[in-house]
């Protein structure tokens, strides 16, 4: 089973294209409702949240862990890593290669919520790959917020994605990561606002095709424990609360669902 | 000791108004800062979190609750004074009952986070006082986060609230109650919004009254053994997670700082 675990619904996007990429693998999504956002929270909080959501996965049976969420992926990877000896996938890493790949001048924007942009995560991650790199990011805590309350297309959402971007517009990147895993439903407001000659990379997408590529590598070995191909579980999403709201966002990540439900941390 | 406590920083405004009205009663906060917002949370959820809150409070030697938080105080004060046996005050009964007394047409509009709005509970509140009064609920939840980004004067933020509040202008009311601590800080913007001629209604404030008028009568008993006046610890505030934002925040609020010290939970 794939675990995969999010600060709440947004992770769900990870969910989508693993489906979509590796239908014949199931996966177990922990969404942390009762404790959402991580985005404003202090890295302690988030590694202590993370290793919690992390051990319910393994309990549940899971053989590898996705670490959904962005602002989760840039600070707990190495203590999950650590406290399970399971391999661990983030979006940080696919994200920022993603972006070295397709940018031509090596000017990339993140975009991310303020513990995600705090961290330098995606900086320092671009930096190893391609030491020339200009990194510039800009926190937009409103953004996440703005998703849950359905605001897509309204006129406040554009104004305030237009405030957000302007400094890098100005600074003529070429590439813009989506640092959040509840951006790429506001893709095409942003790629109106930034421009369209500016690349965007959803770090979501680039998850999932590192762990296909994965799964694909372990699934041709002989002698591959991770998954019991016999035994086929279903995939099970996972949420500590539940409200309407949360039912209706995961509707709009997930057009086709999975029957939820709730468990106490 | 006062125990106070709130789903983060913004019941601060109760804090401040307590000071101001009864400066000789020590005061323990507790901003669940790990866990906010609870605004978007279930009732279930909200519950369980108070009760924590409340017993730690009760731990450090508070000998009345008070909820600063609105969404909290709309489903979790009988449920303390249930567990404790404590005297238990909360925001919604005092902003009910100064609404009710300023209010000429007995139109009252009520804004607040979606769980303050759905539980309806100051509508149950006013109408218990004035069983003919019309009360009109408005969730806005985008508005603790705009307060959370120090987003006080922008064009974003009075877009936002004239959108939240045009149904309630239509509606014709004459008093509208600020049902969120975080609001109070935007005051100035929602009378603007909302037209000169409406009265403005802070359940914080309204809150502070009530706890001070029942410290001055349980003051005038002998025998009065809530507070001892001998030994005047100090006031203090806690917290369960620490970011540069909850601080700048609660500098917002607080102008007179009290050092902050982090729990666990």
């Amino acid at each position: 089973m794939i675990g995969v675990f999010d600060s709440g619904i947004g992770g769900l996007t990870v969910v989508k294209a693993l489906k979509r990429l590796s239908p014949s693998y199931p996966i177990l999504y922990l969404g942390d409702t009762a404790r959402t956002p991580y985005g404003s929270k202090s890295k302690r909080t988030i590694i202590k949240y993370s290793l919690k959501n992390a051990e319910f996965l393994v309990r549940q049976g899971a053989r590898i862990i996705v670490i959904a969420c962005n602002t989760a992926s840039s600070c707990a990877p190495e203590a999950i890593r650590e406290r399970f000896g399971l391999p661990v996938f983030e979006v940080i890493g696919p994200g920022a290669q993603a972006a070295v790949k397709v940018s031509r001048k090596q000017r990339i924007g993140v975009i991310g919520t303020r513990a995600t942009i705090v961290s330098k995560a995606y900086e320092q991650r671009i930096q190893q790959i391609q030491p020339n790199a200009k990194v510039y990011g800009t926190p937009c805590p409103l953004l996440v917020p703005l998703v849950e309350e359905g605001w897509l297309s309204k006129p406040e959402t554009a104004m305030i994605i237009k405030k957000y971007l302007h400094p890098l517009k100005n600074l003529q990147i070429d590439t813009l990561i989506l640092g959040c895993t509840h951006y790429p439903v506001l893709k095409q407001l942003i790629q109106r606002k930034i421009g369209s000659r500016v690349v965007l990379v959803d770090s979501a997408e680039a998850a999932a095709e590192k762990v296909h590529a994965y799964l694909r590598n372990s699934g041709n070995h002989s002698g591959n424990h991770l998954f019991d191909r016999k035994i086929q579980p279903e995939s099970r999403i996972f949420i500590t609360d539940t409200t309407e709201q949360f039912c209706k966002t995961a509707r709009l990540i997930l057009k086709d669902p999975i029957p939820m439900q709730i468990v106490d941390l």
